[in-house]
């Protein structure tokens, strides 16, 4: 393991990049922007895939696939839509190569085999989904629509970071339909509940619910949701967001429905997405200097199981009273893995476990062997100690459940210790300068906003649900305002 | 539903796109030869993934996710690879589109956003995989490395059909790095063996498994493995393959690993997929004119209860029957429905459930309220009878298992009757016609192999493994033969 230490206390931006590399995540590919997400890596997303899975299908949403590319005459149909994401589309152009007359061994582009209208390869789905709901709704009874998808996307973003932002990322995007305004308002703000549900109970990351001003609003939304958390160095992540699409799209597709009186009304449309980010944010908000913490609910293994021992006869006797609880472990549910491998010591998988965030380590050698014990170690903590094999299932269940309560605890406490408001611009400078989001009044206006982007490089994450209404002055232009906004650097 | 029946001896292939449309499977979208797979169809593909996914990681493969994009210049590097799916793959030229300055309102690729090197979007992903693999190992200890990945690939295939030809499809590819040539010999049987257990016990569709001829072989393999599955016309579907492919990528690529004696050597390959291409052997295996026939294991819904009633009282009474029913089906792991929409009328949801292939049918009725009965009608089969709602989960549940094993046996009799010896070239042709796979005497040359297809249409689908040696002489040319190998028209 060749494997270079940073704390992040000295560089948290190359900390991350190590870990994200030394614990087998995810690494850059050939492809400019694009990342190989490692086994490791990949099995904790599919944890939080067949998650989130579940909590779309218990509020009734259907999984469908539709297709990879976009016509650029579909493409360019909802105009802010196009106007949002055109900058940044890989376009197929041509869907043929040839030999090179003047390379042998070598292919080109066959310029013969040119499309007569270019795909554009999914940033995200709105315009071939409503495109394809046109068909599918011509009545009151077809709605509501609500379907998720699971899918690759594709924006070609310069500036490219390892799970947080790269030109290929894995996604889901419901897109759901329905027959009032109010009914999809409700959608929007169903699933960035169950978004939120998702970051706190599982990843163990609390956030912030909030709506978008209109520079960070989705392209074609009306009103954008998000929740934000904060990373340890007390900047922001966009963890999900859900739009309010009010009928651009289906006036963009003609997508209407006879409604129950006879008439002829445009859809209302929500859509909402988490991606492979969620990687990002999961291992920034708890991780430490020697490697991932993760959260039980979360680990592709919750236990491993190490012996401690001299010899082949001593490791087989460890092995014969360690098998049955891994039995033991597995059949109440929980992941474990007896890691007897030779060759390798056990202080070096000590370090590998902790670096892979493995929630609860047991070692087992001779000593408890003859005193029935098992020495129990947890990740988050650190703590150690020696405890009787009898009832260890019992003992193992609660404390990966504790395990998880206190990751979330920790992470609370830290973003409520690092939300401060500021009531001067020196004040909020400071705030953003020492690690954490601002509270602050804002005028409202665009301009500020991008003022003040461009002064610290903080950007207002969200105006909180259920914020408190308070009249102030904007901490920049000193004009009035209604309520404090959020602000934060972000990543 | 607007629903137009077709048998399938009046036309197989028009019936096949009906009910794919029909029962709400799949369908085409505004992008050429690009499919949407709709809910229930997807329901479907995703218990396929599901049970496929088990068993891979029970043979002791990891998921991971590599690029959509091959860059060419890695596209190219394995010949015969490239070569083979240079004429239809899709291309990524540029990267950003900007506003067309001559129609306001519309985008235009941007060219000075041109791509140094062109993009492929995968086809198949030896050639990213492989070029990320030579950075992974490096000794015997990094090995076996056995990874698969679920993804979307694109071939730009002129003539396409709903799952069967596609452009873009959805499926998994294997990609195994072994360091002895028979070890990966080994996988690639081992691999044929899950996907040929998984079509039979999962699918209820009998498979021949055998190996490709040189002309039929996979693109850059030594040896091309496969199950070849018979629809109810009496044509052959290639239902999965795995590859042998011995040093080839590892060559092009560079991929060496230091052996246990101290010596370098490359590494030997395997890789193996299937794809949405079983939803079309699912269909045409078992299905009717009526509509689609699924076996239990892969049914979406097992189980539908419809209310026979006239008036609110009637369907209050015979809910209040019904539910706990569903609680103890639902317990007993089975996926049940209760229908009661007041929209649509009970004859109509019979027809429906038939058409989506629902296996069981439970109807209860106000009669059946007085006497504790219910009414239970089998898709396969079309029985109907009255039993006791006493044991009925039991029942249920044997049914189901009977009913798999009925769809099964049913598939077998027929491959079995269809499969027969041609010992000359009126007989071959006759079975041909009639529907078939004829074992026929084949000279070895791929010339001959060549010729025969353009005579019959009729392709080499595999020798198949275990083949009975027995000399005699070619079906067209009189050359001396060794075995018999499996003619058939193919989908």
């Amino acid at each position: 393991m060749a494997f270079q230490k940073v704390k992040r206390e000295e560089d948290y931006s190359k900390w991350y990049n190590n870990l994200v590399a030394n614990a087998d995540l995810a690494e850059h590919s050939a492809v400019r922007g694009c990342m190989v997400i490692k086994p490791y890596g990949y099995a904790i997303w599919e944890k939080m895939q067949q998650q989130l899975d579940k909590m779309f299908k218990e509020t009734g949403h259907s999984n469908a696939y539709f297709p990879l590319f976009v016509p650029k005459s579909l493409f360019e149909a909802e105009e802010k839509n196009a106007e949002g994401f055109a900058k940044e589309c890989a376009i197929v152009t041509h869907y043929r190569l040839k030999n090179d007359p003047e390379q042998k061994g070598k292919l080109m582009v066959d310029p013969e085999a040119r499309l007569e209208e270019e795909l554009i390869i999914r940033p995200t789905s709105e315009a071939i989904i409503w495109n394809t709901y046109k068909n599918w709704i011509q009545s009151y009874r077809d709605l509501p629509l609500l379907i998720n998808q699971w899918a690759n996307v594709v924006r070609w973003e310069m500036r490219t970071r390892l799970f947080l932002r790269t030109a290929e990322f894995l996604w889901q995007e419901g897109h759901t339909a329905h027959s009032t305004r109010q009914e999809a308002i409700e959608e929007s703000e169903r699933m960035l509940d169950v978004y939120a549900d998702f970051a706190e109970k599982f990843m163990a990351v609390p956030v912030i619910k909030g709506l978008k001003t209109a520079n960070e609003r989705f392209a074609g939304a009306e009103e954008t949701y998000c929740i934000e958390g904060m990373m340890q160095d007390g900047k922001a992540l966009q963890m999900g967001t859900s739009h309010f699409l009010g009928q651009n799209f289906a006036k963009a597709f003609e997508v209407k429905f006879a409604t129950k009186e006879g008439g002829q009304e445009y859809v209302w449309a929500t859509s909402w997405g988490v991606s492979t980010r969620l990687m990002g944010a999961l291992i920034m908000a708890h991780s430490d200097d020697d490697g991932l913490v993760l959260p039980p609910k979360l680990a592709p293994i919750q236990v491993v199981i190490v012996p401690i021992y001299k010899g082949e006869e001593e490791l087989n006797n460890i092995s014969l009273r360690v098998k049955p609880l891994v039995e033991e472990l597995k059949l109440a549910g929980i992941s474990v893995k007896f890691d007897d491998r030779d060759t390798f010591r056990s202080g070096w998988k000590f370090a590998e476990y902790e670096l892979k965030g493995v929630p609860v380590r047991l070692a087992m050698g001779p000593r408890d062997l003859q005193n029935n014990t098992v020495e129990i170690a947890r990740r988050d903590t650190r703590e150690k100690k020696t405890i009787s094999s009898d009832g260890l299932v019992k003992y193992v269940i609660n404390l990966l459940d504790e395990i998880q309560d206190n990751i979330y605890a920790r992470a609370y406490t830290f973003q409520q210790e690092n939300i401060k408001p500021a009531s001067s611009w020196d004040e909020f400078v400071q705030i953003l300068d020492e690690g954490g989001f601002a509270q602050a009044h804002w005028d409202g206006s665009s301009e500020t906003e991008q003022k003040i982007k461009d002064m610290t490089k903080a950007t207002i994450r969200c105006i909180p649900l259920n914020n408190a209404r308070e009249e102030g002055k904007c901490i920049l232009t000193g004009n009035p305002s209604k309520e404090k906004v959020l602000f934060a650097r972000a990543y």
